[in-house]
């Protein structure tokens, strides 16, 4: 956690609703006095933050089954300036959750986000007399099943909507892999570093010029400096088949190496941009590496 | 086109519904003999192929202004038999299409796929009177426009999706880029080359090692033979931040130039399976490079 608070309850801005995976991240993150706001769109978060209406955000980066987020790397991409100001992870465990009195035995419907129904396959696949129904989000269908109240009726969602909604939780991690795990970055208008010689991270978008070897070139300091390429995403830049790429370094935090490294890469970029260097986050047992 | 037609009507599936801009790409690959089949989903498409049950498939990988069709790439990661034969070029141009007498004035509801409704932000912003509202597709849009026969109510799709469900197109062109083109891959059972000497792409999927520069170290023998890396997109391979790379080379048609790539690119990675070699699709006054 890389953010000072201040006596009050700290502001924290995420998408999605009470009771999803977002908020437990943000009380992960920011402690128990953030004070979590709940926004429609991942742009909402980042235009909040920009404008100062919100001090910081929280949003997915990354999700280990599903992979990335990309509204949220085109959020940033879109907000020069917001900066990454640390990262949490968060293990995703999917309850099955009804209304007080629901049995197992008489479920009909189950209803989730499609990602969460997808990592839910070979539970739905082992309870055939269950249909699978696609929701808005996790959240929003644990709502949904507590306001109808219908016993053969439940959603699949965190164990935080059952606390939100007054849900009976009907069974717990239901997920086909137990090491499922949301990444997520912290973000606010001013960026913050991390501590010399602590485990740190640096996000960065590039742009390459437009030759053979380019993208090969742009990650050879990474290479040169021994350093894990924990994140490379592509996007999109307007005209067609140039992009964006979005670059992520696990490194130890050290000022010099720092600077020698973003000389090196904003050599070889067209142009490059700075999300922000901030503490590595950690979940036991996990090492990330892309390269 | 690198599909031999065998005098009767060539079945090809694509994902969504008639007169979706997929349709209109399998004619524009395939030719006016092709008989489109929509499925339901990318997998869908891509496990028909799998089975036999139909010869070819055609799927969009990438859009100009979206980006990466993600959907294409796992349901392609997931089935070994199936190979890219083809790759074709779509531009996207969007229009307003509503039910016969409706007027341009009269409008208050549009719908479409949220990425349809995204491309023609400027053309929404000019027209403050008229919701967007957000629908599954834009051929469904089109299709539910013309069923509710209401004359406020329009839908933004492809001319193809006004002929199909005879709809008057009140304006043409609205998106905010021109030169929006989404891609495709035709996909069969059997791999085909094209002609030596002839503008092709290789697509390929590999794994690193877990190491720092395990993703440079690849991209190396691309980079030593001058060729251009087309796309590079990563997606998770099940353990956490471990992926799987799907790149894809341009290049002239060679066959010991591709032997002796494929040789050193495999023994960078830890595992390669090639996706196919195919002709080069072209869209006027266009090249791809990412790097």
């Amino acid at each position: 956690m890389s953010t000072v608070m201040t006596g009050a309850r700290w502001r924290v801005a995420f998408q999605g609703e009470h009771g999803a995976f977002s908020e437990e991240a943000v009380r992960r993150h920011f402690g128990a006095d953030a004070d979590p706001e709940p926004l429609y769109s991942c742009d909402d978060v980042v235009r909040a933050v920009a404008r100062g209406s919100v001090p910081c955000g929280l949003l997915p980066v990354e999700n280990s089954l599903a992979g990335s987020v990309v509204a949220t790397y085109d959020a940033l991409l879109d907000a020069p300036g917001v900066y990454v100001t640390g990262e949490t992870l968060l293990p995703i465990h999917h309850c099955l959750l009804a209304p007080a009195g629901a049995r197992l035995g008489d479920l009909a419907l189950v209803e989730s986000h499609p990602v969460a129904l997808a990592q839910c396959r070979r539970w739905l696949a082992a309870h055939p007399a269950v249909e699978a129904r696609v929701a808005y989000d996790t959240a929003g269908a644990a709502r949904d099943v507590a306001a109808l109240g219908d016993r053969t009726r439940a959603a699949i969602a965190g164990s935080g909507a059952a606390e939100r909604f007054g849900l009976t939780v009907l069974a717990e991690n239901i997920e086909d892999r137990p090491d499922n795990i949301t990444r997520f970055y912290a973000i606010a208008r001013e960026a913050s570093l991390p501590g010399v010689g602590t485990p740190a991270k640096t996000a960065l978008i590039a742009t390459t010029p437009n030759v053979p070897g380019a993208l090969y070139h742009l990650l050879g300091p990474i290479a040169a400096a021994g350093l894990d390429l924990t994140k490379l995403e592509s996007r999109p830049a307007g005209e067609p088949w140039r992009y964006h790429f979005i670059l992520e370094l696990a490194h130890v935090m050290d000022h010099e190496l720092l600077a020698t490294l973003l000389g090196a890469l904003g050599a070889a970029a067209e142009s490059l941009r700075v999300l922000g260097t901030f503490a590595a986050g950690v979940a036991p047992g996990l090492t990330e590496v892309v390269s």
